[in-house]
């Protein structure tokens, strides 16, 4: 069966989406050098810049967060594949001009890592002023932290080290807040069924007619536990407490909530699991202080949603609650 | 086969997402009746209330987009199916308390004409200061403007009309500034595959595998040209420029381009399919002034997506322009 997606030659589909968004958006987003998208309008000189790296072929994903109060730079590798550390040394060097610091985000997958660490390496080398953090909060990955995967949680560790940035926080401010943030958040996800890969055809991973599998990752990396599905409540109950009892939330602390939909899955599905997780958390009297629904990292067609629960104190609620304007994520 | 979906008794999916909503947007939305969605702090008294009505099971879709600088109620049926007269007449009395008068917004689909004609009879009757304009806007349908049905072009008239209430417009005024908008766009909508029913698992069309079907309506209903599988770029300029063509667009004009993706159908896929209609645009010589990519109207996980174009004048671009704030849709 032909793949059923409206694109043109395969080859080129990072430069054509990425060319797309510019034209989409462009008050928002400019390309600055191959794959590389930027802010419009660069942010004030002095002021910690924002840097992320990852593959394509996730959209809304990492590029759609470029913008204010959120990042300055994101590296756009091939689909499902990291950009390599010659192109996010690229970005660092752009983002490192004049004297100005930057801080790198990355997400814990085998390439973006080796990619991002090389380029760490370089960069210092030449006197650039970065510190790097890693995000790993997929809970399936088991108890080594090393393990675990970074899921849909590079968005809120861009939320609000990007608003921290904004208000002229140092580098190392802005490190802690991140650092903070990836501490306190924990992530898991679920599939229903898989996504077609956009080069080569071909599906990313099998699952039965009535199979769900939870843990799985971002490009169908095996998860942990494969079952029949499912309603909505049983499913939402199930992911949360395994979250909540892997981060230790006791009654009484603040979360975050987020539910990012992986593409195909319904936002009438992702609201109706929400509403079970809101109301488990009153049972337990956790306090549900803010939450977010919708589309921020996808994976083509597939069918499933990422859970995030995050331990929220008063500044980090502060920085969340500060203005973003980017391509697919405004907040007044 | 199983339907995938993450949902628990049928019966009970909208109230139950309506409830997710305004569980994971406590700040913009809050429910006001059965079913009907209302801003969480109601506009000031004397300003022009804007109302809809359509099927559930669209979402993101029409109640989405209550908050300021948009709708002020939206009464949401079942799905896919209009809400019915009695419900729209409750959130009209509502919008047209303390001598308040409203605005309503109809797509062309005959349940929800009939559901909007019936209680607008009721409405006047009452006394409510209450005017009605309908969107119709699908070229498939053909020359005659009441076969058109009405699709994303919701979202515009929403945009301007919601501005120009907010900015204290009279009810005549905001009737005019949304006519215009209506009378200046066109959408055309092309589908790949299927959605799923979600409360009966049906599939509600069928396409072979290597098919597409232009023209096709928000529910499957027929369209204008079933033919093979074409690239993006050749699919975003033959839907291009029966727009253009049927709106009558000329070199020089100003326009707004929507794309709207059906729900399967990736942002990669849309970014793709807007790059091409913005070179095409070069090559004509017709300004793109504003655009939008996104899902603004979704069929469940049907894939394929709408396009719409749309002339746009000064004041249309400002009222665009102005600063929204509902669920789905926020602008700075």
């Amino acid at each position: 069966m032909r793949m059923k997606k409206f694109i043109n030659d395969p080859q080129n589909l990072v430069s054509e989406l990425l060319e797309g968004m510019v034209l989409a958006f462009p008050k928002k987003v400019r390309l600055s050098g191959r794959n590389i998208l930027a802010r419009a309008v660069p942010k004030e000189s002095g002021r910690v810049r924002l840097v992320t790296l990852g593959g394509s072929g996730h959209e809304p994903g990492l590029s759609g967060f470029v913008g204010k109060g959120l990042l300055d730079y994101s590296v756009a590798g091939d689909i499902f594949a990291a950009p390599g550390a010659p192109r996010c040394m690229e970005a660092i060097r752009t983002a490192c001009a004049d004297g100005n610091s930057a801080l790198l985000v990355v997400l814990n997958h085998a390439g973006d890592v080796l990619s991002g660490n090389i380029a760490m390496e370089m960069a210092l080398r030449e006197g650039c002023k970065i510190k790097m953090v890693l995000t790993h909060e997929d809970i399936a990955g088991g108890p080594n932290p090393d393990d675990r995967r970074g899921l849909v949680g590079f968005f809120p560790v861009y939320k609000v080290a990007g608003a921290a940035a904004e208000r002229g926080a140092s580098l190392d401010a802005c490190l802690e807040i991140a650092g903070r943030m990836e501490r306190n958040m924990r992530t898991l996800a679920v599939a229903v069924s898989t996504a077609t890969h956009p080069s080569t055809g071909q599906p990313i991973f099998e699952l039965g007619d009535d199979e769900m599998e939870i843990g799985m990752g971002q490009h169908g990396e095996a998860g942990t536990g494969r079952m029949p599905l499912k309603s909505a409540d049983e499913t939402a109950e199930i992911m949360l407490n395994m979250l909540l009892e892997d981060l230790g939330v006791k009654s009484g602390e603040q979360l975050l909530v987020l539910v990012n939909g992986a593409g195909a899955t319904t936002l009438m599905e992702l609201l109706i699991v929400f509403r079970r997780i809101a109301h488990v958390l009153v049972d337990k009297k956790i306090k549900l202080v803010r939450s977010a629904v919708g589309e921020f990292i996808t994976t083509q067609e597939q069918a499933g949603f990422q859970m995030l629960i995050a331990r929220m104190d008063p500044e980090l609620i502060e920085l969340w609650d500060e203005p973003a304007d980017a391509p697919f994520f405004v907040k007044q």
